[in-house]
């Protein structure tokens, strides 16, 4: 249920964006009641530009007046500013807080990155590299979820943390992108317990309402990275 | 002062990393007492590639048998780690925690990026494009110290704290960078805040003992980087 939080919050999204799919999921499930805005990224607004001055990108969290910027940057400070509120994403132990941020940047730099290069790719060739490294990221990823679910650092099951937020944002993506390319990044064949870990993801309470309809990604892919529009 | 932890602090490194300086400014400014392990990263060592079997990098902090990677990661962790011990990096209101996070990314992700390319660069060309980005990125970083410094979220003159530590890694390489490309990044004409906040930073405690010889992170852009001596 969503609570009051004393002053005003605001989300800047864009709704395809993964990276603001991580900002609603860690609000829905801390339980912050929020004002959505969308907007247009072909046409940015004075609002977004004074916010985001350096990065001019979504998502912006707006909090009492004050915006605060870049996905990973936002979704701790959920954390640290509603402590009080719903379940605490990073782990309380600092070896623990540490992990998670390790497979945090793992996650942004080596998984999404040619993961979205793949869906902006133009060739063949750029499309089978971008796809290797993909899956090469995932592979040593699911190691990563092998040892880190023993000590429960995340994917823990009961416990809803950080990296689950981060990578949750994906969720919809994955099928998006098994539409558009044929490849599940998450099969359960070749990385069971990430496989396991979505599913159990998707039925959580407050994923539903923030995840995107799969279709209209795939249409997104052709309209807005493409230029055209790729039958799915 | 050193002060002891309670359990063992080892620290794997390479002396001209930047990004294993902001470590040792981290341990220094805490006062936390720690062995360092110089690796050799043209065959690294059996105990680098188990702690950190991902990226297989320095630096790597070992605290009671732990290990942990990725230099911000490391610095935090020092910080919440160490809670007890000497200044606190990270501001302790959670808006003011996200813009120091905030600029960090930028700091990684926009100024030592290109920077790291220009001492790599093979041609005046690519040298030419790089030493713009990374001019263009302190510009805004500029900006952004002039902003900051007046909520002392960072470069606060007296209270030294996560982004110092962070950029003042880079403190030798902007002398020994000045000395092979003839760019001050740092210029006091260019970027006053800037470079008022490095003389500053480099008359503290504890960065005296940290900072390479500039000499030789000329001779070791020359020498591993270029793979031949340049003149200085």
């Amino acid at each position: 249920m969503a609570v009051g939080t004393g002053e005003q919050v605001k989300l800047l999204g864009a709704w395809a964006s993964p990276y603001v799919a991580r900002v609603k999921l860690a609000l829905h499930l801390k339980g912050v009641s929020y004002e959505y805005m969308e907007e247009d990224l072909t046409n940015k607004s004075e609002r977004l530009l004074r916010s985001n001055p350096v990065n001019k990108k979504v998502p912006v969290l707006i909090h009492g007046g004050k915006p605060i910027c870049e996905s990973q940057v936002i979704v701790q400070y959920i954390d640290e500013a509603f402590a009080s509120v719903g379940p605490t994403l990073l782990p309380a132990d600092p070896h623990e807080r540490a992990v998670a941020r390790f497979w945090a940047t793992y996650v942004d730099d080596k998984v999404l990155l040619p993961w979205g290069m793949l869906l902006r790719a133009k060739t063949d060739e750029e499309r089978a590299e971008w796809t290797r490294q993909t899956l090469a990221a995932v592979d040593v990823l699911e190691e990563g979820v092998r040892e880190c679910s023993k000590r429960k650092v995340f994917f823990g099951g009961d416990d809803v943390g950080y990296l689950d937020v981060l990578l949750g944002g994906m969720v919809p993506w994955v099928y998006a992108t098994k539409k558009i390319s044929g490849h599940n990044f998450l099969d359960a064949s070749k990385a069971p317990l990430l496989a396991a870990w979505m599913e159990r993801f998707a039925e959580l309470d407050g994923t539903k309402a923030v995840f995107q309809d799969v279709d209209s990604l795939v249409e997104y892919v052709g309209t807005v990275l493409y230029g055209t529009t790729v039958s799915n």
